[in-house]
């Protein structure tokens, strides 16, 4: 591993993304992607009594098919790093009770996932670790609930907002393994752009998102057109003008190339989910049943995967305070 | 580094403790620790309007006087390891956001500080970071907001209860420093022994401390009595029996030289906190002063450390579940 710049790693012997998974619920299945993911649910509580119960075996199901297709042992896991948009993370840990691997429970809102694989790669590559299981959910339902109105209410959602994605995807992380490989690391720092408004989390994150991919470009020496694709998740349709707006300022020019996966779960048209996708477990789906395919189909060979988070909860915006923002960015590549 | 048995880690160069810093409040300052804190205060709310933005406060505060401690330079911090209890971790990153250090948010409820600790030091010891401040924190007015009562409706508290201590500690990792160390690693698996009494946490953990003590203990090859100390944090007095009891049936007697964090922190018989203190900023503020100091002082040579957490929320227990529990351990030397 070598640092570069101020703050991105590049990983000289790279970690495999040996496999990944993907179940996604019935809003997700009429989308665009749906033939991308391993399975697709008719059912939002999948036949559990709750959201959040439905919201566990989602995580639950998802993590042990990842595992299922590496064809590892459960046993010769390292490590599991998860986390979820409930409250305390409820979702991984009561979802992952039973996997009896040594768990780290991560929190950076819709950046965990992200998060969760660069804490797996620095895990592997720093040798602590042959394999790890990296994993993060949402659940529109028990999002909805703890984050904004019951859905009983059948509140008016505003223009800006996004609509949380139900679905998990996991990706199985090893120091052996063909590729693609996670090929460099930015972690990013918390930005606070000011923006109060809840219902506009893509303004809110944009900021965020804007310092990792300069921080990343500038690291690296690279311009966005090195990467055949740039991956936000989950600026949404206003974020995501925002970021093309603010990295112009900046010099860089990435309408050609990037998009964001709150855009690409749903059909903007036929939808209506204003925004677009939002939630943990959005980037997570969308990476592990979309991305992933079309880098193992090598449509893309170099992607930058930028997952940014809102550090906020339901408190901090009655209280009126700013909603600070995270990003965190990891490079694949099919080769070393 | 070198991974012993099933799941403990040696560092072979071991990770220096520069320093630490602990801020705790009112109730805090009345218990027996209060001269090794760095600061104890009288104002619950510390000048601010509501006990989140307080425990913010608390967050922030600690970590840079954590940071100036050491006479590191900001900008020679490569990442901030932290979380706490409140909903979407908000103190931790309400507190940090101006912090301008690469940020991992993590979630292990009480277990946090521990994790933080385990996650930096494997960032040092993996040659990705040079200096990692990690911290973690509670309030007890926020605390008992959110998961139980509001505290202007008086509730009687059930006896088997743990008092949320109001606290921030923060550590500050190098791999520069003449000690104490880091010099191993258990980070430990999700652990539900069915126990449902929200109220009764420190049974609802006991049993992943001990699965974390046992797989320490089997995986170094060491009796109890290597440790100067053995401490949890925060089992209470109820959870500190059961674990003193359950080592037992496992061969391993730990009554001679353990003790949890919750049972230090406060005077039994004079604060009335029933079964001792908890919360992520027990842990934090009791290693961070006492522990620490005594390491310093050379009246501790070795310490092993074991932080719990009990990874359910206030929804999981109204709809009728168990408490997933789950420890993490490092042990800490003067020599390396």
């Amino acid at each position: 591993m070598k640092k570069v710049g101020n703050g991105t790693y590049m990983l000289e012997n790279p970690v495999a993304i040996l496999n990944t998974a993907s179940i996604v619920g019935p809003k997700e299945k009429q989308g665009p992607l749906n033939k991308y993911f391993d399975k697709c649910l008719d059912d939002e509580f999948w036949g559990e009594e709750t959201w959040e119960k439905a919201e566990s075996k989602f995580v639950k199901e998802t993590v042990n098919l990842a595992i299922n297709k590496s064809g590892i042992a459960s046993k010769d896991f390292d490590f599991c790093f998860a986390g979820d948009l409930i409250n305390q993370c409820i979702s991984s840990s009561f979802g992952l009770r039973e996997l009896n691997i040594p768990f780290f429970g991560v929190f950076g809102a819709c950046s965990t996932f992200v998060e969760s694989n660069i804490l797996g790669a620095m895990s592997i590559d720093g040798g602590f670790a042959t394999n790890v299981v990296c994993a993060s959910s949402s659940h529109f339902c028990s999002a909805e609930k703890q984050f904004r109105f019951p859905l009983e209410l059948g509140n008016q959602r505003a223009p800006a907002s996004q609509w949380t994605v139900t679905a998990s995807g996991a990706s199985i992380l090893s120091n052996n393994g063909n590729g693609p490989f996670i090929t460099a690391l930015t972690p990013g720092k918390i930005v606070d752009m000011g923006i109060k408004d809840a219902n506009n989390m893509g303004a809110a994150m944009a900021g965020a998102a804007l310092d990792t991919l300069i921080t990343h470009l500038n690291d690296t020496g690279r311009n966005p057109s090195y990467y055949d694709a740039i991956f936000t998740g989950d600026l949404g349709h206003i974020g995501k003008d925002i970021l093309i707006d603010l990295s112009k300022t900046k010099g860089f020019n990435i309408k050609s190339n990037y998009d964001d996966c709150g855009v690409l779960i749903f059909n903007k048209e036929k939808q209506d989910t204003h925004s677009g996708g939002s939630g943990c477990g959005c980037i997570a789906s969308v990476f592990s049943g979309y991305i992933y395919q079309k880098i193992l189909d090598k449509e893309l060979n170099k992607v930058l995967l930028i997952a940014t988070g809102a550090l906020m909860n339901a408190t901090s915006s009655q209280q009126g305070e700013s909603i600070p923002g995270i990003a965190h960015a990891i490079s694949i590549e099919v080769k070393k």
